[in-house]
């Protein structure tokens, strides 16, 4: 059989051993953040009954992967981490609430591929589930810096949002339910095409001066946005509660000053959204997009769980940070040892390397060809030096120890308790 | 919608908290040994061109998960990690020979689901693609154990047999091919009927006192087991080359003398092993079967990848370690503390639960209810201890902390830089 015309499918992708490395230590170094937040570790499997998915997408549903299996069954492939989360919620009403969680899983979208859009992606939410208090509002802002500083990319700006806040602005320019959705697209759009252009695109049904000054609004980045915004809705009742709940979660985030700002472009594509939104975006890599973003959705899961919760999340986007850390020296490999094995000798080499293994370093064993084949060998796996141990060597109780950078070469005392540990790392550096 | 009456499908389940850092820490922990031996991680698609599946499973090919995509191209979910991984070492000559991979990701077979047997499961590989060197076999044994040892399991015995030796052993039984695979069926379930019944099962075919001596050496353990082989297979150079690989492989593993014994009874399953054979049980815990296992395959590469390149693996069985691991002390959770929070201090309470954060505590932060519902929610997540900050604290400079477990109270100076943190952590001792 010929495999080598078989690759993946499109939309699809092997992850490398350099790659997959910056998502292992990604994967677990936020981890470690969500569990200092209190945040609990959950999977779900990869497919569920077609009839959990089915209705809670809408036109997005066509993209779910969806077949029958071998009994018959309607079955799904996971689309996102939250329609999951709602079951376990409802099959599991022992778990305490509010329940908070982080879940970090692939999902799969039968999207059209196109630069960057993967059909099988890794998700990586954490959510908190069953309160209304604006405390874990500001903690999922907490957390996405603590993330963000954990990944040692502090060159992040989180810009916040609030749905019930941009509902009583465009409530205020008399936006109604026939115009608000066209709008609100429009200013999802700021970003890419710019303030300009967006201002044009909806004079038709605002006029110009209503649009301008609204796009004004909505751009403005100075410290009394607020106080604006405040001026501007009056007396609208849930307008004002919504500002006093922005102004709240703000009043929170006192410890991370420099690191969010109040954006009321941000809007968030997915119309659950009821309160809070944000992104999170790298000065660095503005071509990446956001790399962490959500918000309070308190309508969702009584609509997905038929458990009435209100809720809060966050999704990181793992490949985004793996595309921005595989060029930084976030993660680093341990330096790798190479054993070269001589004829006869294999059972000193493998002996030494468990020696060395137990100590501490990466050691791999080169396999039996010529020294010259097992030097090519070392090369192309990285190792940073060769250890010969033959004959000679066993001798003079010494190992030889190649540096594959340098070329130099040094007798290092054989005895592991005698120091060898400490040269070989000395001696790659 | 009324998701309660939707649960997982039969034979997939969700992993909750404790199940699932349990989970974490096993691919953790393992994972790090494997990177000691040079091994590097890989990951590949969960859904690949069904045509890359078809015909490499045998019988057991009507358990893929395989269906139409929304392109209509025929795919199918993974249903083991060795087949993908020939598939990018044919896509992929770039990487060095011998690969050294590893690969924990789940795998789907649509079982019939018994105890114990699932159609999602986790599997953990690790292979070295391109080397017949016996010193390739026995870093697969060595890293077995290695692997055990971190997970703190010291109770394992690894069980090596050697297939070219086991038909060697058939062949001077004069067992042919038209008996042998019934022969050795037999043997493989030694384990589990025990030889009494395997040499009655087997008299019909060899005779009484044949099906005896045969039983009688497959079931031998003691040291002299490949000397009596060696004199069994007289002058069968196919027998004599098998015998001295796994004698070499053997003496390369003076390292865990103690851990490992030669045990002709195991077969494994599966057709494709070529060489050495070894299977990992428990000693507390022999109803999980075998944890680790797996052997040489030198004609499968080919096979699936049209490449010819001989190889060595083995599989962990994620899950059966999981049920060993989840009884004992393996993963202990870091105490978590909760922040009470009184209304008016908000702020800081978040800013205590952030300074706490940032020196190494985990803390929730209970959120917003009265006092009493927030020594549940403290009790209900498993706090150790409850952090109080109110007025009065304040006013005084301190933290009154409760200790969920024995109930007594103290106040601690409220400053972190003032041995707060090591007092709370000395609390909940």
């Amino acid at each position: 059989m010929n495999m080598e015309k078989i690759q993946t499918l499109q939309g699809f992708r092997d992850y490398l051993p350099d790659t997959m490395r910056v998502r292992q230590r990604v994967i677990e170094t936020v981890r470690e953040v969500y569990e200092k937040y209190g945040f609990e570790p959950l999977d779900t499997p990869a497919i569920e009954h077609a009839s959990l998915l089915i209705g809670k997408y809408g036109d997005e549903e066509k993209l779910i992967y969806k077949f029958k299996d071998n009994g018959d069954r309607e079955v799904a492939l996971r689309y996102d981490l939250t329609v999951p989360l709602a079951r376990v919620i409802s099959n599991h009403p022992e778990l305490p609430k509010p329940f908070k969680r982080y879940q970090s899983a692939l999902a799969w979208r039968a999207e059209s591929p196109q630069r960057g859009r993967y059909r099988e992606f890794m998700q990586f939410d954490v959510d908190t589930v069953g309160t209304l208090s604006p405390v874990a509002d500001a903690e999922m802002v907490l957390v996405m810096a603590a993330a963000m500083k954990a990944l040692a990319l502090n060159d992040f700006t989180i810009r916040i949002s609030h749905r019930g806040v941009l509902n009583a602005v465009m409530k205020a320019y008399k936006i109604g339910e026939k115009d608000g959705p066209a709008v609100i697209r429009q200013i999802d759009k700021l970003d890419k095409i710019g303030p300009e252009v967006v201002v044009k695109n909806i004079t038709d049904i605002l006029g110009a001066k209503t649009a301008q000054s609204l796009i004004d609004l909505i751009f403005d980045k100075s410290s009394d946005l607020l106080e604006k915004v405040e001026s501007l809705i009056g007396e609208d009742k849930e307008g004002l509660e919504a500002l006093a709940n922005l102004t709240e979660i703000v009043s929170l985030l006192g410890g991370i000053k420099s690191k969010f700002i109040i954006d009321l472009s941000i809007v968030r594509g997915l119309d659950y959204y009821t309160g809070i939104v944000y992104e999170t975006t790298l000065q660095k890599y503005p071509e990446l997009g956001s790399v962490f973003s959500g918000g309070r959705y308190d309508k969702l899961m009584s609509k997905l769980a038929g458990v009435d919760l209100p809720a809060v999340g966050t999704s990181m986007g793992v490949d985004r940070l793996i595309n921005a850390l595989v060029a930084t020296d976030f993660v680093t490999t341990p330096p790798l040892f190479c054993m070269a094995v001589f004829s006869g000798f294999e059972k000193d080499a493998v002996e030494m390397a468990e020696k060395l293994r137990t100590a501490g370093l990466r050691v791999a064993i080169a396999s039996g060809d010529k020294l010259g084949k097992q030097m090519q060998y070392a090369n192309n796996i990285n190792a940073s030096a060769v250890i010969m141990l033959g004959e000679d060597e066993i001798t003079k109780g010494i190992v030889v120890v190649r540096n594959m950078q340098t070329g130099t070469q040094q007798d290092i005392k054989m005895d592991p308790t005698d120091g060898l540990v400490e040269a070989l790392r000395e001696f790659i550096k």
